[in-house]
């Protein structure tokens, strides 16, 4: 019955070793089919190169299975809280890549130095602090959506427009309308990761990128009269 | 008609993600054609994967589409600006390559370190400002082809011996006398953009190249008498 | 009569070029077979392109050749003496990877930082200092393992749940129940001494993991309740 | 007639890509035949991927052309001084790598801090000083080898210990019994300096490796008495 949603989040999956986003087991992406309440995601401790279609599992947005042989994904929970919580999100990537595990490891936001940051959001990519002591001790991955979620309302950010975060002290999670567009924002994140840590080795007085930078990019890009891509 | 100079365009772009130059979709080359006033130039946001000849758009000096079904690369109107301005340039580059951002970003001229530089240009790479903002909200494109222009201008260079710049905050343009040699200075800058940066973390107080190195280096390579490659 | 044992250590000894842990022969992996007090090991110095099955030098406990026609890796010592005092493990890995080989010559633990280290061990990853004098100049090969077993000791270490370590002004040995287990853990040390190596880059203050996370990640792995993985 | 030291050249410079030592044609490797008197070097700026073994340049001491077609490489008469000077080396490589580049722009020894080095040998990579500004002006390349030559006999080392040297504001030169050896050489002074700078990032009050570990890691390499490797 999910055949569909299964094949995207594996393929999915199988891009983040190809883009040299994990290595082992270390990521894991899932792709949401709403009109049924439920999500496909990666298997837990599956080595990308044995992973195959029908190893996908299903899960509803309590994290219970509802199809599939395999224990999903340790990180489960999360990624059900972020589609309960955000209703436009389509597809959740986790990885532990190496330049946004980092920044992560670092507690520091990365900032927006460049346009190649501004072509995808406005704002510093956020790192949310660590989760507190008794949330870590209870219930732990659902917890850390909720840090996610309390990270953005804090900072007054839309998960619409800012896809990606970096979760203080563990790594990254992005999203976008489907599976494929989570694991591209994963390697965007990366790669701008990795511009910021070297521009403040260069420069470690670097500026953040003035405003009218910063709105050409981004607008040009996704704004109402954007005039990138091919427009469709 | 201008299917040799689309197959031109074509192999240049496709020299990119082989040369790590690029992920996804950033950047873009084109290839002119002044006896027809024309340049043959990526279509905007097309992954190189799925890039065909026949996807790249011939546009003219004003970036009107002459031919082609797509939309050309947004950054379509600094490459027409360039040609307008720089008539001895056959193909212009422009990359996201990650050290040469970082410089970028730092808002930082590349200086001359050592002979690998001066193999390819005498003067540091130049970083020109970020553009004004009344120019950044008016023709952007184009005014960032005069923000090239005018730094040149400002430093005394020549587009005939420095083939590659830093536009601040963005990242580096390069060109040459065809498609393919921009695309070659591409990767020199971003080689040498790493070997300057790695320079400084080992030796803070690392000097510019001496002068009679600098000389004996470009000379023989480009001078009168150059004795480099196969004098063809 | 050995021919499993030494294909178990001919194909991890293979997964070291492809997991970018050595070049040329800077690297060797042992597989045990505790049933008959023997190891297969690596013989010295063939580069892993020649490397065939029945090169795999078998030899016992005291390092004496058993079987195999090639003098076996000049690190063998240190891997007879490792087994024969840490009686759970199965596999032993000595690279020169990269980032740890910078962290062993900087004679410094790697901290724990995130939780890409706290899925592994709980503990910072350990350097033992450099040997003394007299012991380098007696049975070297031998006393590396003694200095292993006595950072351990000293630091209240134990081999089961710390599967790695530095050797001071040398570089990494891992283990592991098998031989492949032995590589996996070399390739996390060599990836969480990378991100460590960035984290004090970006953040010099950068702080140690806090104990609930800490807890948390290895206990979600390796605890009595761990729910990663499939349970087999 | 010297096909088959043309073929050994030819390998050797084709290992250059494949080793990650170059980008375009920026490196040469060249193999001698002391009975004739001549060496086989790389023509100048001819690409990896177009070089073919008919391609490859006899030349004699004086750097005169003996066979072949094509141009030899611009640093010949470097490959000519050292062979005339230096009786028992049988293949050099010159290229610009990146690591080893960047130590040569900051004009720094390479101290020796780990067992990897001192595999290899005993002393800091040296680097020669950048040449006087009468001898660039003068016959270059021919005194970039005196310079080399000067370098050793400055510092009293002996090619047959130390194969390898960085040119300030140059790059590296290394060589060996054989072509093949000249690039090993290269790739381990690369690596080498790799780990040299992280181990100075992370800690940079690092220490030189102590004597003991010097001698003991050569001496298991290349004294009387080694023990690494299969003896032939």
């Amino acid at each position: 019955m999910y055949q569909e949603l299964k094949r995207e989040c594996y393929e999915a999956n199988m891009q983040l070793p190809k883009l040299d986003l994990v290595v082992y087991t270390f990521g894991n992406v899932s792709a949401v089919d709403r009109a049924n309440g439920v999500f496909a995601i990666k298997p837990s401790g599956v080595p990308y190169e044995e992973l195959k279609v029908d190893d996908i599992v299903i899960v509803d947005f309590d994290s219970k299975v509802v199809e599939g042989k395999m224990r999903p994904s340790s990180d489960t929970k999360t990624h059900a809280f972020l589609y309960k919580h955000w209703e436009t999100i389509g597809g959740i990537c986790h990885t532990h890549s190496t330049y946004a595990v980092a920044w992560a490891q670092a507690i520091k936001d990365i900032p927006n130095f460049g346009t190649t940051h501004a072509d995808h959001l406005t704002a510093d990519i956020p790192c949310a602090p660590p989760t507190a002591d008794q949330l870590i001790e209870g219930d732990y991955e659902h917890n850390t959506g909720q840090q996610i979620l309390d990270c953005f309302a804090e900072k007054k950010l839309s998960p619409q427009e800012v896809e990606m975060i970096l979760v203080g002290s563990h790594g990254p999670f992005a999203w976008g309308k489907d599976a494929s567009k989570a694991v591209y924002n994963s390697k965007v994140l990366e790669e701008v990761a990795k511009m910021a840590y070297l521009t403040l080795q260069i420069n470690p007085n670097a500026a953040r990128l003035k405003d009218a930078l910063v709105k050409k990019h981004y607008e040009r890009k996704h704004g109402k009269d954007a005039y990138y891509g091919q427009g469709c």
